[in-house]
């Protein structure tokens, strides 16, 4: 039987970083850049003031001081998205505002609070002929200079890199109104199994509802992919094959059940008979039984191609488990993404755990620091149907194959599936 | 001047949870429940197998190991989603797969792997009429009880709670297609100041491109809010009259730059007298102009209502460092969430800063963890307008207003932006 990362690597090899498309920046927030983001521009284009005050010749401050103000001629007044047709000469400024381009002459900018501008309180800003300097004024001061930022001809945003609010705001600012990312994958997920009711219909007895479709959907939804929902298959063949034939159009097919060694598990049979099976089986609990393998697809110029297909388990918590483990790796990979991992964090046990599987164990914990460490405690019953188990946990602890037995008090590593920001306690 | 604390507290008085609205569950992710989700069900609905196998009445494998099999008499299959009709009497044992029903009269389940069945391989399932038991099964063994998840008639979920995946599939669990939940709010973005040009514009001497419009509204998407661009207003009273306006439906508006002491920033004076200006000033930078009032709205169904408003910055990283300190909570609040803080971290400086200015700086870093500890640097020149600085960081190191310098070395708070699967480093 594989291990975690013997099946995640098998995955990992079949999952391949999808085209590139062109947004508007707005919408390109969590996609990975497919282009060198160049700048044709300086960023500020010009030299410009950082404050409010004003534009002076730094020579012209020399011995300035609360006690012994210079007095300067204001000859103008510039905004920001304005430029100054006068030159600061000796004696003279000009009245600034933030962001206004810098005026031939001058060298620096004194910010009001350190002028007597107080005292002009009550006169109209074009009215006032002239201004106390307070304060001696270094070259350079309060400028900020053109390119500062970013210079004409550089690369300001790497090809490869996640886009987040900053890089959206400085594509903006480069006047980029599109871009060109990785775009994103579209997943289908279909429920397999006789016993499955859709969640607007009644329940007859012995049946229960889907819950795999939504609780899968929605964690394609929350790692950048576009859920397409096919509902739910009976344990039949035909109707397996033809719900299969919907998703060929797809980046990926997820299907849950069908997977374990039951007669009526169809999905692996019709994956190894139909499409290409690379293993159905991992050393972890819950979720041994994932089949993983390729069906046959159709990119959108009708061009044959394969489509990864992974047979999540059944049972609601393993599916979850599962897909954290294997589905959001491929899934980010597909997207460009590098960073594959979830963040883990050590943490000291609260509860005791036996692991007489063998296998690796992910047990649903709550994870919370408290005076600088991370404790850990499990969320009760640890069956693999149980979705309560989900709910209540924000992380998984991590049991390897080896350890037998973990007691109150020990140090293992967790998984982190909602940092507190997101979490519920 | 206010701290960030004070500054903080008066917005979060104004932001005010907004109604419910009911939306289909796949929909409701990252959404607080505004119902409890009570269980009209048992989850499992009835005892069920957790395995493949058969099911038996426990007393009947008494003494079973591989030498001494324990033969049984085969007398139905039952599959998940359907019932079995026969009753396990002494001496029989029904084939059941996972997830069905177990059959009256058996009390547990013997997994595949221990039982003879390998020697079937060859033998249709149907055919199968006898069946040797090699380990000893105690009563209850695989079976999952009804109502063992949830049990009928208990609250499921708390109003309350934030929707994530687990949450979503609880919900399909127990039949539900839709649920209500705190809707997102809608957040007016305004940019102001003679010198903007739209992204899509050529960009004439002394201009800039508006790149605060899309950083912040990429931030209001990130956070859960719907942003509605109002594009940007020249520093004309009557333009800013009117575009303000637009922005009467909205649940927040957010304006960026006209909140210094120039002379011609007009959105803190029309704020004055329009509406209601609750402060303007923070003691913190980046960040000081910070305006924050209300004006005036109308809901839905035309009743008039006010609306928070937050005159942000106009410089580039001002801007979204104002946001996450004050907006972000403020949003949160209004969508019902609990938990208003970012996460931080304990780091260790690898540069030094002065803080001279007497106010609470949050200077943008690259924190990395090395050896269990966190470790940060800044992102080279910390000049409100450079938004390569925000870029760059992944997060914000605080340095409080009483402190003048910080060393190499020294340990400080570090508040992140992003956890580090979302990050380029």
């Amino acid at each position: 039987m594989l291990s975690v990362e013997e099946a995640l690597q098998k995955i990992l090899n079949e999952a391949n970083v999808l085209e590139a498309e062109s947004v508007p920046i707005l919408e390109s927030l969590g996609q990975v850049l497919a282009e060198d983001i160049k700048s044709d521009i300086n960023v500020p284009p010009l030299d410009n003031s950082a404050m409010d005050g004003y534009a002076v010749r730094s020579q012209d401050t020399k011995g300035a001081s609360e006690k012994t103000p210079r007095f300067l001629q204001v000859i103008d007044i510039v905004l920001a998205g304005s430029i100054s047709r006068q030159e600061v000469v000796p004696g003279t400024t000009v009245r600034i505002m933030t962001g206004a381009p810098i005026p031939r002459g001058a060298d620096s900018v004194v910010q009001f609070e350190d002028t007597d501008e107080q005292k002009n309180k009550n006169t109209p800003a074009e009215k006032i002929t002239r201004v106390g300097i307070l304060s001696e004024a270094r070259p350079g001061l309060n400028i900020r200079l053109a390119g500062e930022d970013i210079a004409r001809g550089t690369i300001a945003l790497k090809k490869g890199i996640v886009v987040r609010s900053a890089e959206i705001g400085l594509m903006a600012s480069l006047g980029y109104s599109r871009v060109k990312v990785i775009r994103r994958p579209i997943v289908a997920v279909l429920s397999t199994g006789n016993e499955l009711v859709e969640v607007s219909q009644s329940l007859p007895e012995g049946k229960i509802y889907d819950s795999n479709a939504y609780s899968i959907a929605s964690l394609v939804k929350r790692y950048g992919g576009i859920p397409k929902l096919l509902g739910i298959a009976r344990d039949d063949e035909a109707e397996l094959v033809s719900k299969l034939k919907q998703a060929q159009d797809a980046d990926m097919l997820l299907t849950t059940g069908g997977v374990s060694m039951g007669d009526y598990d169809m999905v692996k049979d019709i994956l190894a008979r139909d499409g290409e099976m690379l293993f159905w089986q991992v050393r972890v609990k819950p979720g041994k039984p994932l089949a993983f393998g390729k069906i046959k697809g159709k990119d959108k110029n009708g061009k044959s191609k394969s489509i990864p297909h992974l047979g999540l388990p059944g049972n609601a918590a393993s599916c979850m488990v599962s897909f954290e483990l294997f589905v959001r790796p491929a899934l980010l990979k597909m997207m460009g993404k590098k960073n594959l991992t979830k963040p883990t964090v050590e943490v000291i046990m609260e509860d005791s755990i036996k692991n007489d599987a063998g296998r690796r164990i992910y047990d649903r914990a709550i994870i919370e620091k408290r005076d600088g460490h991370y404790y850990a405690r499990l969320t009760g019953p640890q069956g693999s149907g149980i979705l309560t188990s989900m709910s209540l946990a924000n992380g998984l602890v991590l049991i390897p194959e080896e350890i037998t037995k973990v007691n109150k008090g020990d140090t293992v590593q967790a998984l982190m599936l909602d940092w507190n920001e997101e979490v519920n306690l």
